[in-house]
C-alpha cells in the first residue's frame, strides 16, 4: 500500500558531508527546491531559508510543493519571490521518502539531485544525500549549511530556519532536542526573528470554529481499561457544525495522549461514510506502531495511525480489541498502573 | 483590596548587584528560602536549585511555601531533604511582593534579608533585592547565581532550574525569552535533565478533573469587543463538580488568549464568595499591568493580574470596562484589526 513509485535503486544514493553538499551547492545553479505534501514549518522553513540563502549568492531558485502554502507561514514565503524558470538542480528538502513529493512524486521520482534531510528512515531516493538525523528539524541541517557554505543569514531566513526548528520540536518540548537545538535558537534570537510571534502563530492561535470543535471532541471522551485508554472521536456533523476542515484537526491526536494515567490515546476521526482515519498515540511499553500494524497502517513507536470502516461503534471495537490486547500482554501478570 | 500587609518602607531596600549577591550568599548560612503562595515550576525551581546548591557548598537551607507543593515536582522537589531548623537568613525567591507569600506574609513582612526575583513590578519589600527584570524565568537569575558565586550544578539542580525557565517562559514560546534562555537551556542539556520528560508533566499531562474543567471554562467563553476580547470564568462550583483545586487553574489564563483575533484575555477565577482573581494576558499594543494596575494588581506587559470583589457579573463588568477603555485608547481612530 505505501509505495506505489518505485523506481529509483537505493544504491545509486551517494551520501555527502555537509562540507561537500556545500560544494555541491556553490557548484550548481538554477534550483529547483521540492518540500513534502501537506507542507509543514519544517519543509517550508527549510525550502525558503535555503532558496533565500543561494539567491542572495547569486544563485537562481524556485520552489515546489505539491500542496498549497498555509497563509500562516507567509511572514517568511512572502519575502520569497517564487518565479518559474528552467531549473537545472532538483533539491528535496525534509523529504524521507519520494512518495511524501505527493502529486509531484511520479514527476521527480529519479531526478532529485539533492535530498537534504533529517529521518532516519530516508529512503534514499535522490541521487545525494545530506542526512543529519541527529538534528531536531531539518531546519538544523540548513543552518549548518548556512554557516558552513556560507550563506548570508538575514531576519527573514532566520525566522524561516527558527519556524521549521520550533515547529518540529513542539517548541523545544520534545525529545528530538539537544544542547545544539538550543544553541542554533540562541544565534537566530540576533536577527529580529520575532520569536514568540511565530509561536504564538504556530501553537498558541485556533479559530473560534476550532475552539468549539475542541469542546466537541472533549465531550466526546471515553475512557477504557481504568482510565489506561482514552478514546476521541471527530465526526463530519462536528466539523460540519464548527466551519472546520481536516486541517482543524490537527493536535487532537495529541491531545488524546493528554490525561494522567493514559498509557494509549486514541482518536477516531470521520472520513467518508463509513470510513474512519485512527491515530494512536501510546506511552511505554505500549508500541502505537504495534498496534496500528494489526489494523493494516503503521508509524513510531509512539505515534502510528490506520485506518478503519464500518459503523462508528464497529471501528471503536476494532481499535480498542487490539488495545485491549496489547494491554493484556503488557500488563499480565503485573498491577494496573 | 490588594495588600493587607504594608510594613516595609519601599526606601530601606538596597538593591544589590549579582556579585554582591553572591557575596552575601557565602557569608551568610542557616537559609529559609521562601516561595511564593501557590508555587509554579519558577518560584519551586528557584528555591530547590538554590537550597541544592548551597547544601553542596556546606551551608544549611529549608523552604517554606504557604501551600502545598504538587507532586509532579517531586523529580526535584523529593531531592532535597527539607528538615526544620532555626534559620538566620530569609530568602525569597520569585516573589514580586510580600503579599504573595500568601498565609506566610504577614509572619515575614519585614524579615526578609533578600529576595532574588525577574518581576520589573517587585516591591522592594525585602531588605535586599537581586532584581533581573532582563531574565525570563527567576531560574535564570538563579544559574547566573550558580555560575557566579559558584555553586556546583547537578542533574537535578539543572533540571529544577530548566523547570523555571521552561514553564515560565511557556516552553520558550513568551517574549520573555531572550538568546540567553537558549544558552542557558543549551548548557542545562549537559546534564541528565530529561528535558522532555520535564515537558511533557509541565505541558501535556493533565487530570481527568482537569479535563472537566477544561471543558467547563471552555463552555464559560465570551466574547467581547469583536472578539478582540475573550473571557473565561472559572467558578468554586466548577472545582467542586471535578474535584479540582486552584492549581488545576493554572493554564487557564493563556487558554484566555488563545483565539484568533483575541488581543485581550481575561480569566476569572473565584476565590471566597464574592472574591474574584482575575489574571489578564495581552497581546500588544494592550498592556496587561496597565490593565490591571487600575484594579490595584500589576506584573508584567503581557501577564498580569489583579482581585476584585462584588458579584461576578460585577466583576467582570469592573474588569470589562477598564480593557474597553484601553482597546478605545490604543485603537481610537484605527481600524479594528
Amino acid at each position: 500500500m505505501k509505495k506505489t513509485v518505485e523506481i529509483v535503486n537505493e544504491n545509486s544514493c551517494k551520501e555527502l558531508t555537509l562540507k561537500k553538499t556545500c560544494d555541491f551547492l556553490k557548484e550548481r545553479d538554477n534550483y529547483l527546491i521540492l518540500c513534502h505534501s501537506t507542507p509543514d514549518g519544517d519543509t517550508l522553513g527549510s525550502a525558503y531559508a535555503l532558496a533565500l540563502g543561494l539567491t542572495a549568492i547569486g544563485k537562481r531558485c524556485m520552489i515546489k510543493c505539491a500542496d498549497e502554502v498555509p497563509g500562516k507561514y507567509s511572514y517568511f514565503t512572502s519575502h520569497f519571490e517564487n518565479s518559474e524558470f528552467e531549473y537545472e538542480t532538483v533539491v528535496a528538502v525534509d523529504v524521507a521518502d519520494i512518495i511524501l513529493l505527493g502529486s509531484l512524486a511520479e514527476t521527480f521520482a529519479g531526478k532529485i539531485d539533492l535530498c537534504i534531510d533529517h529521518h532516519i528512515s530516508n529512503t534514499r531516493f535522490a541521487d545525494r544525500l545530506y542526512l543529519d538525523s541527529s538534528a531536531s528539524a531539518n531546519c538544523e541541517c540548513i543552518y549548518d549549511i548556512f554557516t558552513t557554505l556560507p550563506l548570508p543569514l538575514t531576519d527573514i531566513s532566520a525566522a524561516a530556519i527558527y519556524t521549521g526548528i520550533s515547529t518540529d520540536t513542539g517548541s523545544f518540548k520534545y525529545s528530538n532536542v539537544t544542547a545544539k537545538t538550543h544553541k542554533i535558537a540562541a544565534e537566530l534570537y540576533s536577527y529580529n526573528i520575532q520569536p514568540s510571534e511565530i509561536s504564538r502563530i504556530m501553537f498558541d492561535t485556533k479559530s473560534r470554529g476550532r475552539l468549539e470543535l475542541e469542546r466537541m471532541v472533549l465531550d466526546s471522551a471515553e475512557f477504557h481499561f481504568d482510565g489506561k485508554c482514552m478514546l476521541l472521536t471527530a465526526t463530519n456533523e462536528m466539523k460540519a457544525k464548527t466551519g472546520c476542515s481536516d486541517i482543524d484537526l490537527e493536535g487532537v491526536a495529541v491531545m488524546s495522549r493528554s490525561v494522567e494515567g493514559v498509557l494509549a490515546g486514541i482518536s477516531i476521526k470521520e472520513k467518508e461514510k463509513g470510513e474512519y482515519k485512527i491515530s494512536v498515540r501510546t506511552y511505554p511499553p505500549l508500541n502505537a506502531s504495534e498496534i496500528c500494524g494489526v489494523l493494516g497502517g503503521g508509524g513510531h513507536k509512539n505515534a502510528a495511525g490506520c485506518s478503519a470502516s464500518g459503523t462508528l461503534e464497529e471501528v471503536k471495537k476494532k481499535i480498542l480489541d487490539v488495545v485491549a490486547k496489547a494491554m493484556e500482554e503488557n500488563y499480565a501478570g503485573t498491577s494496573a498502573n
